[in-house]
């Protein structure tokens, strides 16, 4: 039963994916011919979710928290999601203003579908999370890439392009701060630049904040903290990298309650509710033992260290060394130059056979915009242990010096 | 911060939601008075997971089976599974025809989205789950509802109806065989009927078969099963009423290859995938030891006997004896007349009040359609054990005899 007699509705011509799954099945293919492969292409974690919160899950399993439960989520998930989100954020928040989802990114399609009527303008990142663009595009709306640029220590916001794009049909603006794939993220100053912007063109924002907790210095600011945003921002929660949970399948939508419970009304109609014992497990992630998440950021902060040390050392390569997020984004220009390589993907393919490294690149992360010269590739850190980091780099360093 | 700024999405008016949630509010409300509550409304089980799934379950969690895994599901689930229907179908059947889902829901609306295009028809019954028709009219498309009438042992499909609204813009026919709310199931001449219909106007089928599974007697009939069928159906399937794994949420779409390719590509949109190590549950339920459905059906064989035996001894009510689905969709028109009831909503708040029996009532399954004489309610016999089902119906009796 291959075969189908039945047409495709034309709206999935429109629907995109994760080309970055390409990429984990060409490096797949390439160890099972034998070779090493350095996974720094993977979004996934390799570490274990804390012991407490597998205990929390089986407990409630065991004790039979099988059958459905409330279509936003258990009302103490809720409400220890609304208390620890409120504390960070400085914002008051009720279980109300929390929608349990299962996993962080059912937030991005259902932001779209909640607030974006067909024709909308969308502003969103580029490089970005692919499935902004996709989703805006499959459900009807007009996807408005913006872009970043190399500031003094990080990326910065590139407001020009935000400020010439945007238009009276401008709807929605999705906003990752702690950003996949730059490791961007916004200082105080650029943060009440967005806001301003937000208010001035009376834009709804989805507030991306996956990467949140993980951070290994200072602390994460948000945009939905600052002067009247807390009303015209959606924040998307995950507990999938705090605590290394990406499998588990759970996440939320934290907001204004007329916007939560509109998602909850999503819910009914796309899958009744979120796995109803994983609850117990994230309820007790947020309000347990602490040392699980700790030791979490503790073994990634290892890993930024050697990777973004090792980067800088190899000739035509320059990396930032972000305080936020598992992701690094280094300028790989003048390697390219050096090996007198011409695109993304043969750079990609030579590193992968000289060296064993493998890594997505800017394109799997959005179209390069006009006037884009510059070529990045990512370099996530979240599936490779510190060993395993030096034996590739130097490898690739290697390679680069030839 | 409950106060929002932002302006809903026009389709969201369109989003329809799942009334009997109102119903269990309500009957919440009236046992914190202190009353006993008959639940007769839930859709959902008071059984527990059989303890091979839940041990496997958790054993894969030990394992570390918490990162992503693929979109549509772990291979040997898909494999297991496209053996399962194969097998019970007669059809030929391999992992390229299985996606798995968080949940039998979500195959509803990413069948609409991957073969709907807006303005499109679609057939769908009402009485019948009311999903099927906010995900038709939220995704733009035209609902036709089709109806059921009585025969002789059960209720048969209004064939007149479908062939009266059927039109060449009709691209989609939902069928539920093995129904909820009725416990309707089509014999082999009236698949044979609905199969024919749907060769000659040309219509993708979704044949939701949650309850496949759930039967007392003789078997299961598959409309995807018949000759030309297989390549135009798409079937609903759930682990959620066989394993009793509802709060779970795990189910698949199954159907042709480039169907379930797409739908692959809706998963990777819209949650990544489903919970990982729930998956590894599931498998065990559909490889290992049977006796824990074996045991779920003969417990609810016995509810149905005592609820249906019960149900026809109460004057004014006629109910049939479905072989399958743990609904029952009794004939009220007497009784209301006797009580001098005139609305639906009369007859539950009347019942609840008077007996604490809960129910839901036709409406909660659709609009009446036109003609529409009789009068029907749903019991659910699924979250209910036999004493409190004989208590529940003979104060129901008593009442109604007055």
């Amino acid at each position: 039963m291959t075969a189908s007699a039945l047409p495709i509705a034309e709206r999935i011509g429109r629907l995109g994916t994760e080309t970055a799954f390409a990429v984990s099945a060409e490096a797949a293919a390439w160890q099972a011919q034998g070779h090493t492969v350095y996974p720094f292409h993977l979004g996934d974690m390799d570490l274990a979710t804390p012991e407490n919160i597998v205990e929390a899950a089986f407990r409630a399993l065991r004790d039979g928290k099988t059958g459905y439960c409330p279509n936003a989520g258990i009302m103490p998930l809720r409400e220890a999601l609304a208390d620890d989100v409120g504390a960070s954020h400085g914002l008051a928040l009720g279980p109300q203003n929390v929608a349990i989802e299962p996993g962080g990114k059912p937030v991005i399609g259902k932001f779209i579908l909640a607030l974006m009527d067909p024709g909308c303008e969308v502003l969103y990142p580029s490089p970005g999370y692919p499935i902004y663009e996709s989703q805006i595009e499959f459900h009807g709306g007009v996807a408005l890439p913006y872009g970043y640029v190399e500031g003094e220590k990080n990326f910065e916001l590139d407001f020009e392009a935000l400020e010439e794009k945007v238009s009276p049909r401008t709807r929605l603006l999705i906003f990752n701060d702690l950003q996949n794939p730059t490791g961007a993220e916004s200082s105080p100053a650029e943060l009440e630049r967005v806001a301003v912007f937000a208010l001035r063109h009376d834009l709804a924002v989805l507030c991306d904040e996956a990467y949140w907790d993980i951070r290994y210095s200072g602390r994460s600011h948000s945009l939905a903290s600052l002067p009247g945003m807390a009303a015209r921002c959606l924040i998307l929660y995950t507990f999938s990298k705090k605590f290394a949970m990406t499998g588990w399948r759970l996440g939320a939508a934290v907001g204004p309650a007329a916007i939560v419970e509109v998602i909850a009304k999503l819910n009914v109609n796309d899958e009744s509710c979120s796995n109803h014992f994983v609850q117990y497990g994230a309820l007790e992630g947020l309000t347990g033992d602490q040392s699980g998440p700790r030791e979490i950021v503790r073994v990634l902060k290892e890993r930024r260290d050697a990777c973004v040390g090792l980067l800088n050392q190899i000739p035509g390569v320059s990396c930032f060394t972000p305080a936020a997020t598992f992701y690094l984004f280094p300028n790989f220009t003048g390697l390219m130059e050096r090996k007198g390589l011409a695109t993304y993907d043969e750079l990609r393919r030579a590193a992968l056979e000289e060296t064993g490294v493998s890594f997505c690149t800017r394109l799997h992360f959005g179209r390069a915009l006009p006037g884009e010269e510059e070529r990045y590739v990512r370099f996530a850190y979240s599936g490779i242990p510190v060993p395993l980091i030096e034996e590739g780099l130097s490898k690739l360093k290697a390679w680069a010096e030839v």
